[in-house]
């Protein structure tokens, strides 16, 4: 495996780290305090570094600003180390640090179901045990400074770079309205669209709620007719969305929020800067009815089902709006806008909309482009006139948060060819380019969330998250989350042990763990042929951690049907893998992931490392340029509009591809010539 | 006092009318059965005649379409006698009447406040004793056939003569959508959307309110993808307001309301066609907060009294409307639109806005053009998804209900000079032709509904509704509402009473009582000089009614004021009475008024008789145009924008007005050429 050598400053210490690893993590192993609030996943922008020298391919964050990105700014979350560097951990970075070390010993680490609200994402892995990945396929090593960003979607100060600015859909302003008299007795309305008018905004078909229009009257002369106006421009007007007296322009908010199966997670946004003020995430309350949407959208069907999901979501959502004002000390009332990323079913249980058909076939949900809607209709608690704005799904299993994360890597405005995946229990594929979009839906099971598998566990407190299995000896060394005894494996903890047992011998390609080994840690047990990951006395549990052949079994399932959905949509298009020219992966599973171990057991296509990116919560993210441009907006919409989608299920092609990629790492090995030289024995060979 | 011969069909009996009487009064008093469910008001459309010769000006009525007209048909209660004439009562009217005759029989007739919701209107007129009436300034005598219609707002069957057509901002379409398969899997709302746009509507920002988004799949699978549409056309699209499965076309309706400060009326309009299906009247249940709109405004400023006054006319009008779903058997849920005229403080209340400021000098209300407000937000018992709109107020004084009445008249559109007026407790008058419209309010008291005046009361059961006065005998003759024992004088009584006592020389220019004549009907009485109209023993409330010179005073004021304001608004202009081509008179005061009295008592100006037309209400038909025609209502708002509005409070002119028109007729008698040859003695001379 490769080594390279970090150098951080200030004091110039060097440490050593592996190909591949996240700076991030490599950082904390060796003592640094940086802060990750939302631990790792590119949502809380905190785990800012500095890039003095080196290489370095940072994934696109909206948390930073041109100037500091011209700095060698980048978040170490998603830099992964693929040569020697030099970097600095600024002094804002080492102060926060000391800050949320210090509030995070109080918080609860997730472990299973916690009450919605709490703040997630705190689970630390800090000074986790030392041990060594796999080594990945070659890669060029580079001496000079090399810092490659993406060029979208990085917000600017007040207005942006690349080729978007801030341009919201609600705006606020301060207007001195003249005074009434006799001869200019013109109503309060009129005094206010005429300044509109002359501020060149089209009051022609002005609306104004009625909650507004009662307050109208006082706050104009409370206000000794100076007020500010929160407004949104509609197509055909603008609609008066609130008026406060006086000039309060400068709290100008908007909230994107990411309504995932599993978790909620909520920005709340500075209109005026673009800037992230504050976030939040925690576990969507719905979980209690069912993990998967499958499970959710029968659960709909039972009396007052609909309405507990849409009720458990949203108070999900209030509580963590409320976590977020409370941290900050800012009022609901100057959240103006909502723009909200979800899948098609967790959509339409925030609107209280029956989901029964998206599972019927032939799968027809009632909303793709979601009409706007009040949030005050659903109880959100943000300006009673807010509107919320639900990006648009392309299908019943490809959602807006789909839409938000082709619209955050930008693939459809860019020449190369991307593939572009979101893995959850359902897997999301996307390719294209500026040209064309195709989109599939691939059912993974929820093995990579820890389900189906004897000890598997989410990513939380006490999960085996990395694995490496020594190849002479056998034995493993595990990283655990929170380095406490371990209490299961998480996904990529499953990968890893999978990839690294196929690579030292212990599995064949079919992935049967091989009898003819002895081995302390091979055995029968109670669920048949099975590898000890630890034995109970150093476990949390009292009993030994295994991983089944059953196990295996159900995640070759898994990562079939991945790659049989991404090679299936290749070859609909007449491509082939060495054709993808960026692979980006989204979603919380890949933010542990070790693309490497994930190419060795088939799930990634082997691909040139450089060609792989993770983007973190690129659902978030799409819903924060969404909320920022209504440029971007118009984007999100047609890109649902125009993506292609492909039903795998009834795909005949698909099942030929799934059959042949259920083993390690397909069939067809010359598919993955990276990996065939590093098989260590015959014994893997078939 | 001209007499004029009318001969009526079927049986061609020849019967006796005096010049200006009205024709319904005139037939009901011959013993006729003529419907008029409204009490001659012009909004019930009941009192169907049919002109077969002689001379006759009707005013226009939204009730009958093109064809009848060409045949002759009009509504007896908007035609003014003006010569002989040949009428034929159609046999629906003498049906109508049989009906309407025993129904009327066992309910109550108005005498003071009743609540809201019972049928207003209900007072019969029929069979009163006969009187004489002065007589009025010289007509033509025409003996040829001569209908002369408005040429607006008539409406045809189908589509529309005239200048407009039948254009509703709410449409019902009858679609039939394709099935979805997996190879066409768009979501419900865009294969409507789809289907919308193919069948001609913006479909590119379609609004979609979360109750029918809820419904949306059900009703699509129910219908089994045939679906009736209730849509409103917005500037930017439409917004679905209803679906319903199969084809349920036929049920578009609409309402238009008056919403006064007396009284309530409400017509259920068939949107297909245009007519007006059913109407309901009652007192407006405010009036138990106040009378007249400043003691409403005062109302609203005690705790949760602007929130009463609210309540309470949403409830006059939800019992109106069930009272006409009941009636018809029709559903509220296909009402999509609402139109409303009222006049500014009312639809203040009625939308929950603060009047306070309507009050305050310089007098501004909230709103005037009003944004439009979903019904549902007021608890209007229609489509939960209907909006409501308002008709746009001129002033804080001049309303949506005169906006209305001047699109009725169409005078905004016509080379004419015209002058509008509106009397209740509140005189508004408006000036102008296409090229200009200005318009003022004047305070006029309640004089003219009975307040104020000893034994005033309103146009009720048993209101002296007219008087004669013999000029020998100086003795009375009454026509009292429903033939019974009177007890009291209501506006038109009072009117009448003026102009005869002053043509008899019972009074002096100044409207003292002359000392110098004794008879036993003059006397002191406890609140000064009074006439006695009728005697304790012939009354209902076992007291003598009298009319004092306290009362006259009060009259005299409240005419000055209606006159000066006439004349304020002439002069401004730089113009002069004679200028005046038509005279439109609105309002439910307008319906019993002698027309020639009130010309002899200087409240009108002293025209050519055929120069004066009665409108009706005009508020609720200004609300039924704007209801079935966005042109008539993008004409409302260019009424409210363009007409200019005069104070007259603070106006010198008008006070110097006001101080002339004290007197009967005026201080410059010149002015009223047609009345100074009919004062009967020099006693009346000053
Ligand atoms: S740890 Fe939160 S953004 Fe990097
Ligand atoms: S009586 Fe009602 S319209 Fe004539």
């Amino acid at each position: 495996m490769k080594q390279f050598s970090i150098t951080v400053y200030p004091g110039g210490k060097k440490i050593t780290a592996s190909e591949g690893d996240v700076l991030l993590r490599v950082l904390k192993k060796a003592g640094f305090p940086i802060p990750a609030s939302c631990g790792g996943q590119g949502i809380c922008g905190k785990c800012r570094v500095v890039v003095k020298g080196g290489v370095c391919h940072a994934s696109p964050s909206p948390f930073l600003r041109k100037e500091e990105i011209s700095q060698g700014y980048c978040l170490a979350c998603l830099v992964l180390i693929e040569g020697d560097m030099e970097i600095e951990i600024p002094p804002e970075s080492l102060a926060a640090a000391l800050h949320t070390e210090t509030s995070t010993a109080d918080q609860a680490t997730i472990v299973g179901y916690r009450p919605a609200g709490e703040k997630s994402g705190q689970s630390s892995d800090s000074k986790a045990p030392a041990f060594e990945f796999a080594q990945p396929a070659v890669t060029e090593p580079t001496a000079s400074r090399r810092i490659l960003f993406e060029e979208k979607p990085i917000i600017k100060d007040k207005l942006v770079l690349g080729k978007w600015e801030i341009e919201t859909r609600t705006k606020r302003l301060h207007l001195r309205l003249h005074p009434p008299t006799l001869e200019d007795h013109r109503s309060d309305i009129e005094r206010l669209r005429a300044e509109l008018v002359s501020a060149g905004f089209s009051g022609d078909r002005m609306r104004c709620p009625l909650p507004v229009l009662k307050k109208l009257s006082k706050v104009l002369r409370a206000g000794l007719w100076q007020i500010t106006v929160t407004l949104i421009e509609l197509p055909d007007g603008v609609e008066i969305l609130d008026i406060q007296p006086g000039d309060q322009t400068q709290h100008h908010l908007g909230l994107a929020i990411d309504v995932g199966t599993t978790t909620v997670v909520v920005y709340l946004v500075d209109l005026l800067t673009g800037q992230v003020i504050e976030t939040a995430g925690g576990y969507n309350a719905q979980v209690r009815c069912g993990e998967d949407v499958i499970s959710r959208i029968i659960y709909a069907r039972t009396p007052e089902g609909l309405a507990e999901l849409q009720q458990l979501v949203i108070s999900t959502i209030n509580e963590l709006i409320e976590q977020i004002l409370k941290a900050t000390g800012l009022s609901a009332r100057n959240i103006g806008c909502v723009v909200a990323a979800g899948n098609t079913t967790m959509i339409h249980l925030l609107l209280g909309l029956d989901p029964r058909y998206i599972r019927e076939e032939p799968y027809i949900p009632t909303v793709s482009l979601v009409p706007p809607v009040k949030a005050s209709e659903l109880g959100l608690k943000v300006n009673e006139n807010a509107y919320l704005y639900c990006l648009p799904a392309i299908a019943s299993y490809v959602g807006g948060d789909i839409t938000a994360g082709i619209l955050t890597t930008g693939m459809h405005k860019e020449p190369q060819l991307t593939m572009f995946i979101d893995i959850g229990t359902n897997g999301e594929i996307v390719l294209g380019n500026a040209d064309w979009l195709v989109a599939a839906s691939c059912s993974a099971g929820p093995a990579f969330e820890g389900g189906e598998v004897l000890h598997g566990m989410r990513a939380a407190h006490g999960a085996i998250e990395s694995v490496a299995i020594d190849r002479e000896s056998l034995e493993p060394r595990l990283s655990v989350i929170g380095q406490v005894a371990p209490a299961g494996i998480c996904g990529s903890g499953i990968i890893d042990t999978l990839a690294e047992m196929f690579l030292s011998g212990l599995l064949d390609r079919k992935g049967k763990i091989c009898r003819d080994i002895l081995h302390p840690r091979l055995r029968e047990g109670e669920y048949g042929f099975e590898y000890v990951l630890a034995f109970a006395k150093d476990t949390a549990i009292g009993k030994d951690i295994v991983i089944t052949e059953i196990d295996i079994d159900n995640i070759l399932r898994a990562k079939g049907a991945v790659y049989a959905g991404c090679s299936t949509l290749l070859k609909q298009m007449g491509l082939g893998i060495e054709d993808i020219e960026r692979f980006l992966i989204a979603g919380g599973f890949g933010r542990y992931l070790n693309i490497h171990n994930a190419v060795v057991i088939g799930l990634l296509p082997d691909l040139p490392y450089e060609r792989f990116r993770y983007l973190g919560n690129s659902a978030v993210t799409g819903g924060h340029l969404a909320l920022l441009s209504q440029r971007l907006w118009r984007e999100a919409e047609q890109i649902a509009r125009s993506t292609t989608y492909l039903e795998l299920s009834t795909s005949a092609s698909f099942m030929d591809e799934y059959v042949s990629a259920l083993f390690l790492p397909h069939t067809d090995i010359s598919l993955f010539p990276r990996v065939e030289p590093l098989l260590k024995s015959k014994r893997a060979e078939n």
